[in-house]
């Protein structure tokens, strides 16, 4: 095991009408004028909105607010943010809504009291001081609630980049799983993916001897295959939606990814097809992941040979290759089951993009034609890679 | 699941060396003038002391030190620990030691502000204010530093009781799995002991619906059968030091405990053997718990079912009974490998004593006759169950 740090200090309030709290919250942690952050429509429509409204109103706490973030988020609101927020002297944003809310509100919190362009903290600029960040979460997916890390889209060009900073982790996050009740069967599958990924990217270590950390991961993967399926055919069963959120949190705040290298090309190689594709992220994941897994098990065939036995029950006999391929399929069938799409086309992409995709995943952004994971892939690699989804 | 919050804002620094950066850590929470608390022996002759004396010197912090902390940390040191830091206007206080010196530490930094006798916090009084505790641990076991959790025996009758507030959870823990290498195999098994009870006794729980945590307190638990008799057949066995070390502050911050009830009669009924007989807390709980669940068990088959399966590997066939003995078997067979006693006998107890163990677990400390854990048991109960211990 490698040495480490963790620090984990959001203040998690999880549960049924917690969101009632906001204003409790915010207070607690030095809020007094709050920019409130969020999509559109269902926040507005289920009546969310309000409600947080209403419990910062009691808690006798001014605020702005900013709609429209979208999925994948882009960096023309964080711009639009920033200048707001300076304008009405705004010290706390609070995200209500999922992972892209949140990360978009972590690049305006960090955007506000720097000089410079935000876009230098995507671009490898270390965040230093930044707002503080509290989340109300209606998609259990991104583990941005939990997490110090944030993705934007660059509209100049339509390239995500990511950063990581302890200065923008959420102060606190409020987890109610009736918020999530409501999300359509494909969005709450796309969730379901993307916490699965988080999981596996830190399960594919170089590492040797992390027997603490790889049990934790089997066990929360175990669980969401376990409560997946029953948040899909039955969207209000809060149970199921209870702890898949928990588990969704727990998934990215690293406790699970301590002291061991951790992958993160399957991550790398999506990014270029929500970008492109404008799909959700965790589609993307549903056609990378399988394909990535597909082409780099022989580099560590005990690993993956656990993977498939202890997380997809696989019996532990008979060769590597035949056990791994089982578990890599019951993986597909499970993604399937939870309606994910399977296949690039599925995406809205054809084998012509292929080229394009592997030269942006490996030059993108300065990189040096490389990406230094599990496996280190190039650009032959990654086309490799993406032609498997086909 | 339950609603809940879960806050744990402590930073942990792990790994190799790291005690050398106890003054670095001091200083980032503030702390000026310190006090050292230990318990003797092994702190002062394996050097780690003076490592943590010359980095305090380094950073400029002064310090006093109070050694002398004994294994079921004792009132009277608490008194004296807080009138020294009163005399020498302590403002940090710095635990370098097991459990039992962190719990000392939590109740000085407790009692330094308070007015009135410390004693009344281990009497139900909530602790609001305490001075910040740092920690280097040197045993994995009571995972006190990843908890609000202290638990004190009171000279004036030896009897222990616990409490827990967030304003004694450490600001900062550094745990360095080397510094446990040099334990002798019983007090490694005690710790191993104890921090499987830990789990077990989240894992014991009335709330449905817990798949999350279930897998990952069955997951933690794995890693723990695993990674045991690792450190018990080698002691310098770096890695199973650090799988353990981790999994020790997991199973006792609480993130696999969330949302659900939990149990602890265990650990009442074991606080009775440890402080009549003054044996280690994890040798009371090897006696305790399989007694404990062979009592308790049809109260929820389904449950212990799935702990004999999921955990002990039991095949899941045939009747309940069958499987659940056959799992509290291996869990017996699992502790005795480690080392552990198996009787109230190997604690130096005897069936004369059963009546006042008894009495006390269930009156002592104004306690109204039962324990409210997982099965509420009265005093004829624990009666039996200690009898199951003989």
């Amino acid at each position: 095991m490698n040495n480490f740090t963790f620090y984990s200090p959001t203040y998690f309030v999880f549960g049924k009408e917690e969101e009632n709290r906001a204003g409790e919250m915010v207070k607690r942690f030095g809020g007094t004028k709050v920019l409130i952050h969020y999509g559109g429509g269902s926040v507005v429509r289920s009546g969310l909105l309000d409600r947080v409204k209403k419990s910062l109103d009691e808690a006798q706490i001014a605020y702005v607010e900013l709609g429209g973030v979208k999925p994948n988020p882009r960096s023309g609101l964080v711009y639009e943010g920033i200048d707001l927020c300076r304008k009405e002297n705004v010290d706390f944003i609070l995200a209500v809504g999922g992972g892209s809310s949140i990360d978009s509100s972590k690049a305006i919190a960090a955007g506000v009291p720097y000089d410079g362009d935000f876009w230098d903290f995507y671009s490898g600029k270390k965040i230093e001081k930044a707002l503080p960040v509290g989340t109300i979460l209606t998609i259990a997916a991104a583990g941005s609630e939990g997490s110090g890390d944030s993705v934007i889209t660059n509209e100049n060009g339509m390239y995500k980049r990511g950063t990581g900073s302890e200065a923008i982790r959420p102060v606190f996050s409020i987890l109610n799983p009736e918020l999530t009740e409501t999300l359509p069967p494909y969005q709450t599958a796309c969730g379901i993916t993307d916490i699965c990924a988080h999981l596996i990217e830190r399960y594919l270590t170089n590492t040797p001897d992390v027997v603490t950390t790889d049990r934790q991961i089997e066990g929360l993967l175990l669980a969401m295959i376990e409560e997946g399926p029953k948040a899909i055919d039955k969207p209000d069963d809060y149970e199921a939606r209870a702890n898949i959120m928990w588990a969704g949190m727990m998934a990215h705040n690293n406790s699970c990814g301590v002291g061991r290298s951790q992958d993160w090309n399957s991550h790398e190689i999506e990014h270029e097809l929500s970008a492109l594709y404008d799909c959700a992220h965790g589609a993307g994941l549903a056609v990378t992941f399988p394909a990535y897994l597909g082409y780099v098990w022989k580099h560590d065939p005990a690993r993956l040979r656990q993977f498939a036995v202890r997380v997809w029950g696989v019996p532990d006999e008979g060769d590597d290759e035949s056990v791994i391929n089982e578990g890599i399929a019951r993986f597909r069938a499970f993604l399937k089951r939870i309606g994910m799409p399977q296949t690039l086309g599925e995406l809205g992409g054809t084998e012509a993009d292929i080229d394009k995709l592997a030269h942006s995943a490996v030059y993108g952004n300065g990189r040096g034609g490389k990406l230094y994971g599990f496996v280190h892939v190039d650009e032959e690699d990654v086309k490799n890679i993406y032609r498997l989804m086909l």
